[in-house]
């Protein structure tokens, strides 16, 4: 009897971010990416979100490796989590290797971790699974696919794609490796649902070599072109266009520099003679001589073009008569600060090119027809969407249904499901606890950890700390309650409506017949009172923090 | 000698939301509007934004009246507010001087506050200057531009518009109307940018007629409609497109059903005998009889149909087979919230359609070409955008010059900016204090308050409090530190932490060789000690409160 192919989505189901996903087979457990995702507005205070893993620490012995389709932080930004507590070999090709190698140098981890870097083609052994990638067109070099070969027949996973016949870098989507695969069979097939809603083609890079090559001929000042520090062909196209223009480009902000440097040195950038300066060589230069490429198309507050837009980089300011390029679509949650950047910047006398006014950019992802055709070409017996919000996971496995994988075959998988697949059928397991886990200075969290639920609670309407000293024989107030405030009311107001409270507080507490020093009911009431008084008087409700000294 | 005009943007012009403008001549101020704004993420606590209105304040005795071009909150929400302070009369037309009646009696104000109803085109005398209102298509009924008559000339202002031939409410724009006044000659014109950035034309609102007659019609099961509780037409033609096909309407939700009360009772909303129905009366129909109308397009937590996606909401939950329509396009700053609705509505078996995957929604504001066509008609003198992010009104000046004002004739001006008009030309005076005050409660904060920056602080990292208790004679801690935190650490790791804290913090002060009891020693001690100690251990960056009792 075949064994069961076990799917586990561990993250990117469901939501935007942090992909990572599980195949297990009998005593073999393959991963495919670890990624982070960026914490939402109501994370207060999280740095970072990464998948749970308990579901592999629990099967630690069965872990054969991580498969890293691409350098991508969403893809990648949770290895040196996962690696710390689960030490396992990571595959990775070309450039993810190259930025997977800088991010755990940071982490202090390389020594300890095996990362190996492998070919297209080349085959993986993973246990009794044996694994090879093969390259797709993305918005970084050496994006790739993979299939794993499995006793129940082939897997095959996308990766991030979109069918480019003309891209930028690397050759176009290679029609001949897919078939291939087809002819033997899928088994199962993952794709990337991004853009599944989105009718269509995705248009290919290189249309932007002709909208970038009239932005950079006919500005009339500097240009400013920022964008995802990854993605290189686009950092390509710039110094092409500048060469042509007889501009000189410079490289500004940590990230964006320690990318481009990378990419030098593997070959993946190739800046015509003299074209790439330090900024310190050209700043001195005409404008119209001078581009600068740089990174801040989400609002990151630290990326340079945010702090040019605030009047807060230490060396570029805006010069009226600069025209700027937000070479980026916004990930969605970022719209809000990206607009007060672009506002920012035309304030300051820039010209602005943005997704809404202008071509300067063209994404990564696949749209509707792109999908099919992939559906078309492989015929999985079974589809698993990934990588996408819950509605995108939807309008994607409807679009397979569509291309002929039967309906009781295409499944909508969340984090958390477990999906249980044999030649004879497919049925969701039980659920596995599988969430965010919130990474805050050293210490992670879990989103329904209770530090997470003070901290709304403390930005709502701040915090009232209220200290009762008390006689520990008698019980009594030996001296009126100490009351402090943040984050509640302004020095003004607070001065007199503390001193309020406090008196309030000392009646009901002197008034009480018995007189009872247990803190448990000091405090809770301490805090009704506070919180009761408080509230008629100003109609908020802040957090009150009672304290107890006996003394 | 002409006197001078002076045009005084008090909210809306560099943001969304709160528009508010003041036209001043000799003797003569006139307000335009009084909105608020909803806050955005980072206004911590805050429930609603409005105009600084200091400027007006300070010439009280000048001010003749408010105008109000239409009833949504962004140009009537802060008139509570500022009636309070600023007993002015309020002139508007039908729809939105009925929902102004609502909110004035809400806050109790409606007994003092001078409200007028006017018809368009009757003469409002204010002082020296004389205004009357026209009708023009937006997204509600009764919207309205207005002219003002001045010494200089006619200023002309459109208010929320778009050109509307066949409009679902009300007439089709009237262009006569606005060549009449345009033969008399336009000294200044305000302009509605909300859109100019677009190119084309806004959609009729008539196209939904065929779209939401085929969502309906075609259904399984029930239809959930939800949109803008103030946007009537669209619930007419969700009304409609019921009755066509033998469907009942109910309407839930507390802002829809007052908002829908309000226009049967004014006549502006006609279902058709036996369609409108309580929601009691129809909860038991088959499915495919039944049309729910809500709000929630934009997230909004206490929503019905965010409430219905939370599995929250006490009367309705979804059916699978319902279809969900979210006809409304995202207000910026609400995309996440938005999408969290629409996949938590999929996840429990609803279709929802929204503005990417049907043609569910066209907004109420003038595309590139319909913003041309109005400058084209006009012919103003002066021209200045209002209504926009500032990128939009340099769009928009930018059309204006197109279309043949002078360049030096077109000013994008922002908030608090004075523009100084005559005859002869027009120049930007000073700047005057023209910001946010944030409504909190009972309170009105400036956006600098040191309020709002604690509540920041305290949602990053949380809040560490120390109790420093010290012989008032001897100086010497009595007893060690007592620390208690919120949104730091979670229980487990708090009490070792703070435990530790502690002790550092006892160390610290025992070892000072002078014993000042001052306080302001020992709370920068007790700050900078405990900061570094906790850092240090968690990498994270708690406020640190201390208190000192001296017993």
């Amino acid at each position: 009897m075949a064994p069961t192919l076990r799917v586990v989505p561990l993250g990117g189901l469901g939501e935007i971010g942090k992909n990572m996903l599980a195949l297990e087979v009998g005593e073999d457990i393959v991963v495919i990416d670890a990624g982070v995702m960026f914490p939402e507005e109501d994370m207060l205070g999280v740095d970072l979100v990464i998948p749970d893993i308990s579901y592999l620490l629990q099967r630690k012995e069965k872990v054969r490796g991580i498969l890293i389709t691409h350098g991508h932080e969403d893809h990648t930004g949770a290895l040196p989590y996962v690696l710390n507590r689960l030490p396992t070999p990571v595959y990775a090709v070309g450039l993810a290797h190259g930025l997977i190698g800088l991010k755990l140098k940071e982490h202090g981890l390389l020594s300890q971790v095996r990362l190996h870097k492998v070919e297209p083609g080349q085959p993986v052994r993973l246990g009794r699974l044996k694994a090879e990638f093969f390259p797709v067109c993305h918005s970084i070099p050496d994006a790739m696919g993979l299939v794993v070969e499995t006793p129940l027949g082939l897997v095959f996973h996308t990766g991030d794609f979109k069918i480019d016949h003309t891209p930028v870098h690397g050759g176009p989507t290679d029609f001949s490796i897919l078939a291939s695969y087809a002819r033997r069979g899928i088994f199962l097939m993952f794709s990337d649902s991004t853009y599944a809603e989105t009718p269509g083609y995705t248009p290919s890079e290189r249309v932007l070599n002709e909208s970038l090559d009239h932005i950079i001929g006919e500005a009339p000042g500097r240009v400013m072109v920022a964008t995802f520090a990854s993605l290189i062909s686009r950092v390509q196209q710039v110094l092409d266009a500048a060469a042509k223009h007889k501009r000189k480009v410079a490289v500004v902000g940590r990230s964006m520099v320690e990318n481009v440097q990378l990419a030098l040195k593997m070959g993946y950038l190739k800046p015509k003679h003299g074209v790439l300066q330090p900024w310190a060589q050209i700043r001195n230069l005409p404008p119209h001589q001078v581009v600068i490429v740089t990174t801040g198309t989400q609002g990151e507050p630290t990326s340079a073009l945010v702090r040019i837009a605030n009047r807060d980089h230490r060396e570029i300011e805006v010069i009226p008569g600069d025209t700027i390029v937000m070479s980026a679509s916004p990930i969605p949650g970022n719209e809000t600060v990206i607009s007060r950047t672009i506002d920012n910047l035309c304030r300051q006398g820039a010209r602005v090119l943005y997704h809404r006014n202008a071509l300067v950019h063209v994404h990564g992802h696949a749209a509707q027809e792109e999908l099919k055709l992939m559906l078309r070409l492989m015929r999985p017996k079974y589809f698993v969407p990934v990588h996408g919000e819950y509605r995108h996971l939807v309008a994607h496995a409807q679009l397979a249904v569509q291309m002929g994988v039967a309906p009781e075959n295409a499944f909508v998988l969340e984090n958390g499901d477990v999906l249980e697949l044999t030649p004879e059928g497919g049925r969701k397991g039980e659920r596995i606890p599988c969430g965010h886990i919130y990474v805050d200075g050293l210490r992670l969290w879990e989103p329904e950890s209770v530090v997470l639920r003070d901290r709304h609670l403390l930005s709502r309407d701040g915090v009232v700390v209220a200290v009762v000293t008390v006689d520990k024989n008698t019980g009594r107030l030996v001296r009126p309650p100490e009351l402090v405030s943040s984050g509640f009311a302004d020095p003004h107001e607070a001065q007199d409506l503390l001193s309020q409270a406090s008196r309030a507080l000392q009646e009901a507490l002197d008034s009480r017949r018995a007189i009872p020093t247990e803190w448990g009911y000091l405090s809770a009431k301490a805090k009704e009172v506070l919180e009761e008084f408080l509230y008629q008087k100003t109609r908020r409700r802040p957090m009150v923090l009672p304290v107890a000294i006996t003394v």
